[in-house]
């Protein structure tokens, strides 16, 4: 068994690490970090796991920690892993980060959009950005897993073929997205209080939003140039789920009769083809279908639909997925699996939940 | 591997049993029954198997599909399957009945509260119960189970031990019942749509309510005296759950220190202990703490609570469950496991999602 | 214009003062009190008066306050208008009080159910309870008014007539409750935050909620004799709305043929239409309909339903209301327009918007 | 007093032309046209109603309903006034179509996105294409006035002061809309029932949704050259509101400085300021705000935000509006008191309802 400990367990990406590892059959849960219910017992913060689970919330001393467990998770705040990462701890155990402070291979880039300095940028050159559908062999033999962030995670798998493959114009890249709530975390803030949340869509973070640069950096390696995008968070009255809209415009290629002009339906579904055909989580829809994010609650799936506007010369790709799954403890235990060698997909075949 | 028939597949309490077993490990569906939609690829009915279901829907012959499958969960309209239903059938399959028709031993009653006639009194005698933390020694040996419905799971587990036990009057029984929209079925209706039910709560079927003899028959047997309640449903403006409020009043008794007078808290909780220390799928909560249907959302647990109101002379006791899980379909896999001489929890560990 | 001055503008029950008092033809908000806002602009924090509403935020000074207004509203917690509250004031301007101070004619009641220590119990004798349906004559004279809370407005309308008439045994009374989220207040509170309440549904405060002594003492006044009664609040997964289902047993009484037994449906109807006839803000159903929250959003209207029960010889019966309006802020305005000799409905016949 | 029929008085719609007119000192509703619910009472279709409208549904006769009222307002499927205008019913009577019949000039447009033929393409000339705050001034010499879309109407107003003056490239721009449930009617669909809508989000007619012509249209007119948008709507777990995000790219202008390039934010704001600083219903927030539906929902404001990103060269605007009220109902009622020489706002200064 896989012993894990979690700092951040009482946050709802922490939790969802538990619920998740509660059915994986190798893995076990041995520390329920906790800053705020130390010595509280976990089934009294989630009582979903009443009379499930006896422990009691430890501390987050991250060097105690090391020494007990096989893998530890980090869902905390932005600079806590970095504050407090050594060698030392790095050659004791594995680390999937989902905290942004390892994503952003540029110490400069990270300082400017999270507006705190980096305390240990010496890992950021080891630390594998964990997109398993993408870095899965890094990921393999890596220590510390920079696990992405939830609109990332969408925005990327969304779009990656069609960048990788030259057929869309990545400076043209528009991301609109939509996000349920528990992405905003279990900080009590009146913005997310039920009633002000409720019956109502809003942006936030407009072009200021911390998930860009994530974005831009890991397109950017897909086609080998600089990226620069639009990207525009909304809060969306429910308790899961993301979906991005996604908007580019096609450039002129070669197409497979010889003649040149601008990608067809064909070229783009065999584009996705190429990437996931293989992979389990990724799921194309058939052409006039759409994700919707009640098909993937609770699943660790992505849902990708894609068509091509004529009139304007542009592709429109949309994904969908649970942003506390995918988006967040799903690919965290995905990238534990690949960290230790089991199937990819051990412990994560639960179905999406509907309705 | 069990091999599994669903009538009524394309239903919400249907597709529910679907999800369940796609987890159970000795389970197959291989009738996916539909009337609505024969001929269709069920993952087109529901999106969350694309990839996963490759059946398509079949009909709804429930003599054919005896002949094919060694279980039969009948998800249907009541009077379907009294309708359809032989000895030569049950000769060949075992039948989890999810709707109304073998829940009442007295065909008059059954007649009287749904309006139809019973085709097939016959088998009314031999159809066990299918409430397993109660009948469970029946279903073992039955052919023939009769699934509760979603509120008296909820109602008659919430009472019964008390019920059971002499504590209190089941004359002065009242259960205030609220429920999530998925009670109300896949079927398009006007007030079932979002905008009629979200931002609004409503009493239904105040006084008339069908649920009404089920848990005054069932809790009839607890106390071995005719139970005659008042039951109002609402609806709540959410996807899933159950949660009942229950008023009794307390009946004097002989105390375990010789005096005479009202059950005391240690008494009830004695009670409740006597019937469900063991039961994996009931959790009765610790003072003070009350059910909230959130605790149980896609799980087939119940949480129950109660309180003594000294100043009234009652208990007021509160249970929650997930409609389609235990009340529903994770309760007719219960049973199928029970026929099947597996553990009782096999294939319905998944733990409640939240948030 | 009468002149008014709110304190507590900032909370919910304040900001809709605000909202109805803007269609009000002859009162205008001329002191927008607040702790927390003072020197904001008042459409910063309720940006739906963007544009219109161009006042900032003042302080919570009552004497200063009572210099400049001609009525006072108070939408504060428990305790603060009874420790300011002077003869001085109250000689100079009319109090609208939304917090419980001077509902309880009792003190030690109040003490008791609010664990605080009443501050000026000494103007407990002349506040008169502005539930303005039954008590319209006393607030028509009055300074101090204690505005009604939301769940007893709701729960005392529904049951008055029959408790008045002596058609229930009021002793019998049990009131299951249930109320949006707004009425939990705007503070930042993990447990009002969107993904805890959406999806969810619970039980609050059992047999302790504050609300219990107000219904007890009021209804106790109509039938002329102690009244004990079950209260149990619960929290719906919406903003607005509280619904009451009601349960009482039925009197034997004279009924109009001369016979004694328990009332019909027309002698309840009969007694309903004795106190409700003629209010404009009360609606009782026909036979056959029942309250839903949503008909009555965003207005001041009550609907009231009821059947009897003949099984059980109880009644059950059921009231709506919205609770920031009928069960707060368009009360209090209801009040004020008694105080100020303005026809009842002045400002108050604004439509219920659905959906 | 302006006597007012409605045709499709039972959708959603049409409830908010009735809500709205309740409320409006000039006018009154004497006939309430419906087409499923003739001879009920209209407030047993609609009973937040009840006790305030005691007229029963008529049917959808135009030429008889033309004789007895000064003004029609058609909530209507498409085609059904097409087929039934007639020149004799324009001399009786002013029409305000909420359906699409009149709002596209070219009818080969109309035949294309709707599918399906014009009938009286003979008065696509005189409609009147009411969005007020452009067409004010035709709009009060009309007898025919189409009602925009309430996609279109958030669409247009967010973008039409930069296409207007130029700073935009009005073939960039990119439309992506939220909108609440009501915008999908009243019918009884599975896609719109409660459970399938709740909890999820989605995309649909994307690159084919009938307002792209209409949006386009309009555009065209203000920059005088053919616009062509990708525009792609949403269905958002909420009964009310439409959020429109649109992305646009910055066209070098000359700026008061004399220097060229791209428009600063102080002459996008001019520009904002130029056409709606006199306008009651168009909101411009300041710097650093962003509309939320929440914050106009019940009312007829709208309100507008953006920011440039110079990182992309874009400006990101968006606008909100209650889809029912300036998206339908409040500007039906907008444009007739443009008709009837009321002030534009008669009737429509109700406040946003929060929360």
């Amino acid at each position: 068994m896989i012993k894990v400990g979690i700092i951040g367990a009482t946050g709802y990406a922490g939790a969802e690490i538990v619920r998740i590892l509660m059915q994986h059959p190798q893995a076990e849960v041995v520390w329920y970090g906790s800053r705020s219910y130390v010595d509280q017992k976990y089934a009294e913060v989630y009582r979903n796991f009443f009379e499930i689970i006896e422990n009691v919330c430890e501390g987050d001393d991250l060097t105690e920690m090391a020494k007990k467990v096989d893998v530890i998770f980090t869902a905390t705040p932005q600079g806590f892993l970095a504050g407090v990462l050594t060698e030392e701890i790095l050659e004791q155990v594995k680390i999937v980060d989902l905290s942004a402070d390892y994503r952003l291979k540029d110490v400069a880039v990270y300082e400017k959009w999270y507006g705190i300095e980096h305390k240990s940028p010496q890992f950021l050159k080891e630390a594998v950005y964990g997109l398993c559908e993408i870095n899965r062999e890094l990921v393999k033999k890596a220590r510390l897993v920079a696990n992405p962030g939830c609109y990332t995670t969408c925005s990327i798998l969304t779009a990656y073929p069609l960048v990788k493959e030259g057929l869309i114009d990545p400076m043209s890249l528009i991301v609109d997205a939509k996000s349920g709530t528990s992405g905003a975390g279990r900080g009590a803030k009146i913005p997310n209080l039920f009633c002000e949340v409720n019956e109502s869509i809003k942006p936030y973070g407009v072009a200021t939003h911390r998930h860009t640069p994530e974005i831009e950096e890991q397109l950017g390696y897909a086609c080998g140039s600089d990226v620069v995008i639009n990207f525009t968070p909304h809060l969306v009255p429910m308790n899961r789920g993301i979906l991005a809209t996604e908007y580019a415009t096609l450039k002129p290629v070669k197409r497979p009769d010889g003649t040149t002009g601008l990608p067809t339906e064909e070229m783009i579904r065999a584009a996705y083809k190429k990437y996931y055909a293989d992979e389990y989580f990724v799921r194309v829809l058939p052409k006039g279908s759409w994700p919707e994010t009640r098909w993937v609650e609770g699943s660790n799936f992505v849902d990708i639909g894609f068509t091509i506007d004529e009139r304007t010369g542009r592709v429109i790709m949309c994904g969908a997925l649970d942003n506390l799954v995918k988006g967040a403890a799903g690919q965290a235990v995905q990238n534990m699996n690949l960290l230790f060698g089991l199937p990819e997909n051990t412990g994560l075949t639960m179905m999406p939940v509907f309705p």
